[in-house]
């Protein structure tokens, strides 16, 4: 028998990732009776809303009041994503707990996604660091793309090695690794997982992987024989991938609980107020979810 | 890194475990057409309908007419599920290649689904082994219900090992232990395969999931790694589940392929073909097949 973890942290980011990909515009107030739900639920991570620029997300634009509606509850840590110390501002004013710095471990893909180089991006993000930890705050860093990338093909292992540590090297406390176009599979995830174990911290990494073609879970199971115990999840599935039309999107966080449980790992999650948080946002996006959870429960209303 | 194998044998199941639990009657002449696109595809195994009264399930009535009038593509082997001697006579009479016998685990399911108890049914299917055996066919035996029961809730790891040690003892060639109702999570395959191989030939096992609740891939990972090489699949996730309504129904074959093929696991099956019969047996049909390889494919068309 393999070792598995008694206990995994799950970290919602379906208000920020998922909500990022989905076309219908959100009402600001649906946003935050969701997160309201969310926290009622059980989680002690909620990524809740990206203080970028408007115009590259319109979806998020309310981020700041979305950080100020929600009810915080004790012993949740409220996270926002920051691109840069505007942004970290705006999140610093609104007291969130945590922020979320973001780059690419492809030099392509990162100039696409945010008009610099990989080497051009460190010096703003650790401006960003340091800043945030002045405050206080906590730090976590997005590594996307680590498993593949929609322009370059292949990320080598080492690259994604070299970006993580720097992260590590300005202070950030724990870095999530993306599968931002869902290619990985689990051999792949074995592989660059038993090598990034000998530089990096385990217990400082995160997995987040996209379900694109189905391969999450199996994912995650690999990640679990490795230690990793922390990952990231949208309720429901919620998404979609930009780069495969009519894939579904984020590991499904309903999916991922109903599995966890099972195997007899805690999360902290009540799994009927979470069905209950997924139903609220399903019927505010009028779409059915791809999650099998939420498949299920469809069905058997009908 | 874990070891992971180089090949890996996908037993075909849709014309018989998929199409059983499908309610439009699919004619005669798409059947064999669908066998006929299958066999092109690569598969060395195709269970290809089921010997059993019209009354059990009028879906495969035509069995022996879809016998008689598919193509056999050398190599490929064309097995058929057989109840009684009689059905064994009716697939002798097709000279199918192998005939596939089953029986449950649980008291209680084999008797709803046989009406015979346990006990009962093994000297009706040693019979029919032998008879099979004499007849220059070898044989395949299904046991169902092996990680949970609709109606038993849990069954015991030991009378699983019990089930498949009678069944080996009759001379069947290869048990494949089904987890009829989707319930099976990575966790319990892991403890129940250790425990499997300290009395059963792992070699001689075969794995049977449905993806009811999504953790069909991973439960198919954890099975490599106990050295499993044999997975019954459908394609497109034919199927559903009578047990859980709207649920997903076999593990899909076309995911399956998907994922051991990115892991540098051999099937021998071509995925463009692949695609080619899902499309077809979809079309059939008149539905979307839940797979994730036939919803990006309906997407991309769209």
């Amino acid at each position: 028998m393999f070792h598995w973890p008694d206990h995994v942290m799950i970290k919602e980011v379906g208000p920020r990732d998922g909500l990022q990909n989905e076309k219908i515009e959100v009402p600001f107030e649906d946003k935050v009776a969701w997160i309201n739900l969310l926290s009622e639920a059980g989680y002690s991570y909620i990524e809740i809303s990206s203080f970028v620029h408007p115009k590259w997300i319109p979806q998020l634009k309310d981020a700041r009041q979305v950080a100020s509606s929600i009810e915080r509850k004790p012993g949740v840590t409220y996270a926002a994503l920051v691109p840069n110390r505007k942004g970290l501002e705006a999140a610093v004013d609104t007291d969130v707990d945590e922020v979320s710095i973001f780059m690419s471990a492809s030099d392509t893909h990162n100039k696409k996604n945010i008009n610099k180089s990989i080497e051009e991006t460190f010096p703003v993000l650790e401006e960003v660091v340091k800043e945030a930890k002045l405050e206080g705050k906590s730090v976590r860093g997005y590594v996307s793309t680590a498993f593949g990338c929609p322009y370059e093909g292949d990320v080598a292992t080492d690259q994604v090695t070299m970006v993580c540590e720097r992260l590590f090297g300005m202070g950030v406390d724990e870095v999530s690794i993306g599968d931002t176009i869902g290619v990985a599979n689990p051999m792949q995830v074995d592989q660059k997982l038993t090598e990034w174990k000998k530089s990096l911290p385990i217990d400082q990494l995160a997995m987040h992987f996209h379900n694109t073609r189905g391969m999450a879970l199996a994912n995650v199971l690999v990640s679990l024989q490795h230690n990793i115990t922390t990952f990231d999840a949208a309720l429901g599935g919620l998404g979609g991938c930009p780069y495969a039309k009519g894939a579904s999107g984020n590991l499904a966080t309903d999916d991922l609980v109903y599995m966890l449980h099972r195997m007899g790992i805690e999360t902290g999650i009540d799994e009927q107020k979470l069905k209950e948080a997924g139903n609220f946002i399903q019927n505010v996006l009028n779409k059915t979810l791809p999650s099998h959870q939420m498949q299920v429960m469809n069905k058997e209303r009908v």
